[in-house]
This record gives structure tokens, C-alpha cells and sequence, in this order.
């Protein structure tokens, strides 16, 4: 049962979803548009996808504003008032994986100013994989905000290993190159970089993901050394 | 003038403040003991640095459900509301800084496990004044969020370009040692990757002040190009 009836409320609590939403959906395209400049060497591309930062931003201090509107007019309880503090909990990890959007076009950008590609570093680590992995995490993560699907929620947290064990082949594979033919080193290091900024979005999902647990049961799973299989 | 002066209530708010500074002392003293663990190759110091990340992220949980309990029960506005808010996403950046914490006993253990110490590496990246650096801003954005003094804040948030300008030396400093010298990348790497922790710390320091501005000014300054002068 909803503690309130009044029509404008249950719209402006729709309107958290649905910004949420808006604002997931634009880092994910982020990440993807930055990894696409980095994978296709489109320094244009790069920037655009800096400019739009701009974007994710304004999102996040607009959400944080409804969530501060809501809680000051309608004093919600119990479930809804769980819906927007996770909302206010949420936007500060979709912003940051903004940054790491712009991160990675950064990187893109300084790879292109070096000295000539160097393909055999590039073929070695598939950064167009580990960016899927972590935007379907994200995807799955804030699909479970909406439906406040605790399943979805689980299997996006146990996701999250998959994505770490990537990053650290990647790192040992790297190192070794590193190691073989120094004169790569400075190109090699920024590949690492965008590596650990994508299992970086494989984090902030995590969080978003056990923060969604928490809205629908009412208790944190966060920092439970092992997550129960059964909540 | 507070809108609620029922006792329990104030002093539920002052137990918000009070947590939030045992947090941000507690995880001020994590990072300076892991990297006091690596620059005194203390694995023991490491380890127990390790273990309790444990307690902070006890302090984020309990922290978060004082918030929703003082949203549920009081329903607050103004000033109070935005107080609350405000531990709420604070709490956050507290955790993180807590495993940049971990991630540097971490990396300490590496460096101990590995082959013979390269002081050379280690006496170019000078460690102990980043992470005092970095501290300093993390104790000043805390004050800050007690005392609500936004001088104090904008202050926080205008130091961070120094720590970002020595990880950018650091790194090129240290990209120029293992180019010059393969054997010791796995070694520099990790210092690197300490250093980069410490830059961050310093991030999470920022993103805390600029809540404190919200918190007292009411408007957010995040995300603005430049600071404002005056608020």
C-alpha cells in the first residue's frame, strides 16, 4: 500500500525512476562511445564524448534536487522513502562511472598523439569485452532499481568476479609485455588504465546493485564478506 | 530555528555528526597506517590495516540507517533534511577511502613478496607527503561538514589540483625509471598504483567538501567549471 495517494506524488516518484533510468542510460552510451573512440582511433568521437560529461552532471545535481523535493514535501516512509535515498545513493555512482567515461576518452585522445600504434599490446587485451561485461552489469543493475528485482540484483553482484579476473590477466599479460619491450611502456600503461576503469563501472554496478537489495529487503547486504544465496 | 526541539531528536543529530567524524577519523588513520605499512615493508601493519576495513564499513551501515531512521521518524526539512542527506552520501566517499585504504596494505604485501627492494623507485615517489597531502584535505573537509563552514570547504576543494599535479609528476617520473631500467616495472607499477589511490583520496576529499557547500549555501556547486569566489 502506498502511504500516499496524492496523484502528483506517485508522478514525481515515477519521474525518479524514470531519471535514473535516463541518467544509466547515458553512461552506458558513454562508456561505449569512449571505448569506440579508443578501439577506432576517433579523436572526434573522443571529445565529443568529454563534452557530454556536461550532460551526465546536470542529470545528477537535477535527481539529487527531486530526491531532496520529495523527501521535503511528502515525508515518505518505509518503501518509498528507501526508493529515494537510494536514488540520492545512486547518482553519485552513475557520475562517477561518467568519469570514467571521460577517462577513457582522455586516454584515447593521448594514444592518439604518441608515437605509431603499437597493435601487438592492442590485440591482447579486448577492452570492447570488458566494456560489455560492465554495461551489462549496469544495464542489469538499474533494470533492478525499476522492477526492484532482488534476483537481477544478486546475479549482478556475482557478475562483478568475472570482470575483475579479466582485469588481472589483462595486468599480468601487460606487465610481461611491458617487461619484453619497454619502449611500449608509456602506450601499454594507458591500455592498463582503461582496463582498470572498466572494472572500475563493474564496481559502481555492484554498489547500485546492493543498494537495490537493500531497497526491496529492507536490509544491507553491503559488506557481507560472502552475499546469501537466500534473502 | 530548528523545526523540531524535541530532545531526542537533537541529539539524534548530533549523534549523525558524531558518527561521521569517527568514520572520517577512522579512515584517515587507515591510510596513514597502510602507507606507513608499505614505506616501512610492515606486512603485519598491513594486514591488520586489512582487517579492519571491517569496522568502517560497519560505521557506513550503522551511519546509513541512523539517516533513514531520523528521515522516517522526524520528518525534517531545510536545513536538517539537507544535514541528513548529506551524511548519507558522505558516508559513501568514506567507505571508498576506507578500501583505498585496503588497496595500499594490498599493494604493500605485493612489494614485500617480491624480489630484492629497488630504493631507487621508491625514493623518487615521495609517498608519505601525497598521503599527507591528501589527509589534510579529508580532516579540513570533515571539520567543514561540522562546523558548516563553507570558507573551509571551498578551501578542501582548491587543494586538490596540488595532489593531482604530483601524481602527474609521479607518473611521469616513474614511466621514465622503468623505461630506463624493465626489471623493476612490476615494482614501480604498484607504486604507481599507490600513488593513483592517494590522488583519489583526495577526489573523494573534494566530492565531500562540495557537499558541505550544498549542505550550508542550499545550491550545489558540484559539477561548476570553476569555483566560485564568493557563494
Amino acid at each position: 500500500m502506498p502511504q500516499h495517494t496524492d496523484r502528483a506524488y506517485e508522478q514525481q516518484l515515477s519521474k525518479l525512476r524514470a531519471s535514473v533510468l535516463e541518467m544509466g542510460g547515458l553512461v552506458e552510451d558513454q562508456i561505449a562511445q569512449a571505448v569506440r573512440a579508443l578501439t577506432e582511433h576517433d579523436g572526434a568521437l573522443a571529445r565529443v564524448t568529454i563534452e557530454r560529461d556536461h550532460t551526465v552532471n546536470r542529470l545528477d545535481v537535477e535527481i539529487d534536487e527531486l530526491c531532496l523535493k520529495l523527501l521535503a514535501l511528502h515525508q515518505p516512509a518505509a518503501r518509498d522513502l528507501r526508493l529515494i535515498t537510494t536514488g540520492l545513493k545512486i547518482t553519485t555512482d552513475l557520475e562517477r562511472i561518467g568519469d570514467m567515461a571521460t577517462h577513457i576518452a582522455e586516454r584515447a585522445l593521448e594514444l592518439d598523439a604518441e608515437l605509431p600504434v603499437e597493435p601487438k599490446a592492442e590485440s591482447m587485451i579486448d577492452l570492447p569485452l570488458m566494456a560489455n561485461l560492465a554495461r551489462s552489469m549496469l544495464h542489469r543493475a538499474l533494470d533492478a532499481f525499476v522492477r526492484e528485482d532482488v534476483d537481477l540484483a544478486l546475479e549482478v553482484c556475482q557478475s562483478d568476479d568475472a570482470i575483475d579476473k579479466l582485469h588481472s590477466q589483462l595486468f599480468r599479460a601487460l606487465l610481461a609485455f611491458m617487461v619484453e619491450d619497454p619502449a611500449t611502456i608509456g602506450r601499454t600503461m594507458r591500455l592498463l588504465f582503461v582496463s582498470k576503469y572498466l572494472e572500475r563501472v563493474g564496481d559502481h554496478a555492484t554498489n547500485i546493485a546492493e543498494m537495490v537489495i537493500f531497497l526491496v529487503k529492507g536490509r544491507s547486504i553491503r559488506h557481507l564478506d560472502t552475499i546469501p544465496r537466500e534473502l
